[in-house]
């Protein structure tokens, strides 16, 4: 039921049709999930490099085997296209924790809602997959500011705070988010 | 320097001899990482598997391509037998943060000090190896309180706490540890 909702969800003025939303990786995927990535202008190299790597695994190894599950928006006008996009997957060891690891919207596309939908619709699959809480890590730093204030305006509560994690001066923050019980 | 005093530390009366320390993962390791990790009755078996899977990692791709380094502390009658160890990396994405995965003594071996040794070796070997903090994580499980006593008494903080982080009832527990600079 989950499922059905998320793959026809009732139609709001700022939610994008449905059909916009797709989890396979292909193989444009990969580097699209580059040009995202690096269009937002907050990651270093190496992290974009992550990034990739992650997509690749998914399309090579599918999302259960990788572990990496991909929630891909495609432009309105270009099926196929990606604009934006989630990875999320579930965390080794426990019953129902998941980590998004990556949400990002071209930065030609920010501003129009599309990242709080998609972070919502992330949490209905991952609630779908049986995921009980989602975590979020992110730095401290001034960049992160608004990615900040984004995660808790979708009802995200910082949870810890680990001093210096990423390096001097830059503080690890886990927000967590509980998914209403299905 | 750190290197040549880890390898040749001043013994002391708990201190077994350096050369019982090795990092080198041999074939036979695996096994033995298997037998210390069951012996402790600490672990489910997908945790198991996921030990023995690091050593096996580390034994096909060596400690810098895995991530995964290991430090061995043999029977002092047994070269190569191993009976306690420590699994530790780097944190991807981050400037000195490590992770210590595992440590843990062989069941017959415990209440020596062993574990102390153990961590105190693998913290000179981050240090050495450019790292500022080191990061443990456990369960609040009643389970793993002497784990909790052991950390706090080798100068870890508890510094973080996710709330049903592993399951119902389970939190996860964030302990760090600032290197004194080399």
């Amino acid at each position: 039921e989950e499922q059905q909702e998320f793959m026809s969800p009732r139609p709001t003025q700022s939610q994008p049709p449905a059909t916009d939303l797709r989890e396979t990786v292909t193989a444009p995927d990969v580097q699209a999930v580059r040009e995202i990535v690096a269009s937002t202008g907050f990651f270093y190299d190496h992290e974009i490099a992550v990034a990739v790597e992650l997509a690749q695994e998914a399309l090579d190894k599918g999302a259960e085997a990788s572990g990496y599950h991909f929630l891909f928006m495609d432009d309105a006008g270009a099926r196929g296209r990606a604009i934006a996009y989630a990875c999320f997957g579930p965390i080794a060891c426990t019953v129902g924790s998941w980590d998004l690891y990556w949400i990002a919207a071209h930065s030609d596309r920010r501003g129009k809602g599309l990242g709080r939908n998609l972070l919502r619709a992330s949490e209905e699959r991952i609630r779908a997959m049986g995921g009980r809480r989602v975590y979020i890590e992110t730095s401290s730093r001034p960049l992160y500011e608004p990615t900040r204030g984004f995660y808790l305006a979708c009802g995200y509560a910082e949870e810890a705070r680990l001093a210096e994690f990423y390096g001097p001066g830059d503080d690890k923050i886990i927000y967590s988010r509980a998914l209403a019980e299905g």
